[in-house]
């Protein structure tokens, strides 16, 4: 094994905290010695041990000694003090020789300074290995850190050619069994989760995450008028999943019918008569939501990109074709006047999911004039 | 280099033949000594050489004796007197060791036989090297060959919100250069190429096949109604590049104009006022012509479909989002009813076109109800 696959080791480690973390990071760590890796931790809470401490929790448990060993981190190692004691100092108490570190600190008030203390002590660093795949773990996490604004992703499923639901309104199913496991683990990566009123007045979804031992995002339903309905799936379920109504005005009856079956109301006119998407991200953020996945449907989708919250596109495309002049687009509302306008990706990534075609990438913040 | 490096020798020398030999196959051979290509050739025009006796020809110029040889030949060498005289006897003649084939012949009355010869002479003979890849670039024989019928592929640009065009009718450029060529290119393989009269209204497209030393494909332009104008570019250009309008109702004096400007008109009424798709492969696979590529616009393209003449589906998807109802679409016309009357693709590839994506697949045989 080489460095690359400690520190895959590492990132695979990290992974386990996912949805449980936020707005923390995912953070992994293992301690290796001759070549082998001798202890591993994560982070698994939001609050508990970082991953550096639950690696050396494993050492002391199992009464192994770490001193000269190695250690490697998907993330930079903190040496400040927050809810946790700074890593940095249990990384020289343990006599760690050498630390790879995958991320530098996004934060660019301590970047560099966990490396710089490491050194100091006489440890060698190294920092970017796999930074790549560790910034990509992170993505929620380094955008909100350092905007305070949730990150969001766009997704859908659609066919090769462009439909998000056959013309009669069916849409069950249009990818397989793994895509669809796929967009659960998307559920659990992000602390919120976003439809339309016209989304949940169609197909009455659950917006849950349907994984053993996962977590339900906080659902939120983009509901100008109050139109969902109080015998809905996601009215019916709001004592047990957290669930938000925005709306652009408040009607106090429907209102307090919808608190009583267990939602919370936002109330957040706008001029043009929907949701005021960026003043509700703004809000998001302050109440610590790190992440949106936006799910449908395609006059929502036109709204978040318009006014630039978006920052991921998700496309699960399933290699069949509905035809038709179907009103069901991924992405609707006014559109693009022409090309030059359009809303441009890169970092495009296409990843094969039994037969569906995931293609992914980052929402061009250039100007679109 | 192995087998396989040997093989693909052959295959890339078989591709120069694109555009020249249908209803030929493309075909290339390498002959080698010593691990070491000593000549090759391939299938340049229909009724030239056949790629064996190109490569010795090449042997005979160079004064080579192939005696002892092996030949990669990507194609089952012919053992049946045609426009040329069987492969199968040179490459005895030639005292060739052993010969590697990529395709079996498909033709099932041939199949076989090539090999069955060169083994009753005493020849070595290995077959399926590269087989894949071998059929692959033959696909449109293959089907022309065991069908009497063009092999035909439906392709479109589109963003990855499924749109064809802005809602202002606007589509220059979906696609980047790359992706342009790569339809140019296919535009070679093909030995016709279809649009509707739609596409031709909107857009006043060319069809040619811009490639420096290529070929233009045959044009043919379903037009029920014989509403092309005489100054479109397609009409403007007929002199000089095959072209036929495809029309339901014949009006006279429209239809001589058309002719007199160089047009051939095929007239093929059919009961739902639309186009005669099926009967029209008949007609030009009995005038053979082995391929059709369908380039738009939407309701053509269903119309394909829902007569079974598509075999494969090409979708340029590029990484941009146009949004908005437009009404171009990839493929429109009535559309499926449920999921689960999709057209379903098989044997998907994704290929990267410099930051576009092209989805290709098979279309599925099996029944729709």
């Amino acid at each position: 094994m080489d460095r690359e696959d400690f520190m895959q080791a590492a990132l695979d480690s990290a992974e386990n905290g996912m949805g449980f973390v936020n707005p923390n990071p995912m953070v992994g760590a293992v301690i290796v010695r001759d070549g082998k890796i001798i202890a591993s931790g994560f982070h698994e809470r939001y609050g508990s041990l970082h991953a550096e401490r639950s690696a050396f929790a494993q050492c002391n448990k199992k009464g192994i000694n770490c001193a000269g060993a190695d250690m490697y981190v998907t993330l930079e190692p903190c040496c400040h003090h927050g809810k946790q004691p700074p890593c940095t100092e249990a990384i020289a108490a343990h006599g760690i020789r050498h630390v790879y570190i995958g991320s530098s600190d996004p934060n660019p008030l301590v970047s560099g300074k966990g490396a710089a203390f490491l050194r100091s002590r006489g440890i060698g660093v190294t920092e970017g290995v796999l930074k790549e795949k560790c910034d990509k773990l992170n993505e929620i996490f380094f955008k909100f850190i350092t905007t305070g604004l949730p990150f969001v992703t766009l997704k859908y499923a659609m066919t090769l050619d462009g439909k998000t639901a056959c013309y009669t309104g069916e849409s069950k199913w249009i990818t397989g069994e793994t895509a669809r496991r796929h967009v659960h683990r998307e559920r659990l990566r992000h602390a919120a989760i976003m439809a339309g009123i016209g989304t949940v007045l169609a197909d009455d979804p659950l917006l849950t995450c349907r994984i053993e031992n996962g977590r339900d995002p906080l659902r939120m339903i983009c509901d100008t008028h109050l139109r969902i309905p109080l015998d809905s799936n996601i009215v019916r379920t709001a004592e047990k999943v957290p669930t938000m109504i925005v709306c652009g005005e408040e009607d106090a009856q429907k209102a307090d019918a919808l608190k009583n079956a267990g939602c919370q109301i936002v109330c957040l006119p706008n001029g043009n008569g929907g949701t005021d998407l960026s003043a509700l991200m703004k809000m998001l953020g302050e109440k610590k939501i790190d992440s949106v996945l936006i799910e449908g449907g395609g006059t929502l989708a036109w709204s978040a990109l318009e006014c630039s919250i978006v920052d991921k596109v998700m496309a699960y495309t399933a290699p069949k074709i509905f035809g038709g002049k179907s009103p069901f687009t991924p992405v609707g509302g006014k559109g693009a006047k022409s090309p030059a306008k359009a809303f441009m990706l890169e970092d495009t990534t296409v990843t094969a999911l039994d037969g569906d075609i995931l293609i992914e990438g980052r929402v061009k913040k250039c100007s679109r004039d």
